[in-house]
């Protein structure tokens, strides 16, 4: 060890820190050091916390949802309403929608969205998934609620054509998240009100 | 689980990342959420270089500094002047001292300054281990590198007239580091103003 740097064990550990969105070398640094200032049982129950994360949570086998079981507690819960399907790019946009109280369907997750210029074509989306479901009769409105940029927008469009011959409504969340946004970012009101202004594909 | 919740074991590492400095609700969110997209792998070893930080890593024995082993890399080390000695409040700050490559010497870590209002008394800091340190005889120069606000100055003044009867000099960093401010934030140029401009106490 070089006098000038810090124990292994510590770089170690800052090290994934820096992998982190947003975290910077400095950041990682200051939050490794803060971590040396923690009891010792802390540290270690965190640390527990992370090996148990990938086994405890994965995705819901029906919707791509964050679950703890084989199907997540919004396919499991009996009062949602499986007529409306809401598809979403990303398991973490599910909470966002769910925090402002103003959707009671399901969801499908697909991954992502469609982007040629890094090469994600409909194959790398969970689209076989979501037309196994869609085939299975049971919903009558797919709310398409991918965020609203060009990408978003393009895959809102695919999914419209490629299902549009299954009797069903297809409905776009209106666009009262701000344009170009991350719908991460949305607030409640945001959300309740491009669902409310939804309109037909 | 409440249907607009997260699972429990996604919970309980937000909860960990929330109790970083820093890091408020939703950033311990967006920060547990892109771990969900991480290789299962590299979470766990994230897991494991936690569990292994507070085994691998204790404070030296001497001076208090990061330590592998019994002592530190610094007091280890052949090279350094042991003729110096440096006291600084915290084990970090040694980082920022070595990293601005203007002092060979040893160094000492107080663990804290005084703060007679937040009830830290002269028991709290390592200064019974310092006057052991000093008593030695080795050490010609005692430079006081705690920081340059009302508490940092207190401890300095505590310990020039606590040591002021060993036959040794006591300098205090120049405030070449802006006054008020966290030593943990100088730069390498500042750090290095601030040592060639010490001055005795
Ligand atoms: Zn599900
Ligand atoms: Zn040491």
């Amino acid at each position: 060890m070089a006098a000038t740097q810090y124990p292994q064990a510590l770089q170690h550990v800052m090290s994934f820190f820096s992998r982190l969105p947003g975290v910077g070398r400095r950041s990682a640094e200051r939050l490794a050091l803060a971590m040396m200032a923690w009891p010792e049982q802390q540290t270690e129950q965190f640390g527990q916390a992370l090996l148990e994360l990938k086994n405890k949570v994965r995705p819901c086998a029906v919707c791509g949802n964050y679950a703890e079981d084989e199907l997540c507690a919004i396919c499991q819960d009996p009062d949602r309403q499986r007529g409306v399907l809401c598809v979403v790019e990303q398991a973490s946009q599910i909470i966002v929608l769910e925090n402002s109280g103003s959707y009671k369907g399901l969801y499908h997750v697909l991954g992502g969205k469609l982007s040629p210029l890094s090469g994600k074509g409909p194959e790398e989306l969970r689209i076989k998934e979501l037309a196994v479901r869609l085939r299975q009769g049971e919903i009558s409105e797919m709310i398409i609620a991918t965020s609203p940029d060009v990408e978003g927008e393009a895959t809102a469009h695919y999914l419209a054509q490629e299902f549009a011959a299954l009797p069903m409504t297809i409905t776009r969340i209106a666009s009262g998240v701000p344009a170009g946004a991350d719908l991460n970012f949305a607030d409640a009101a945001t959300i309740t009100m491009a669902l409310s202004g939804r309109h037909k594909l």
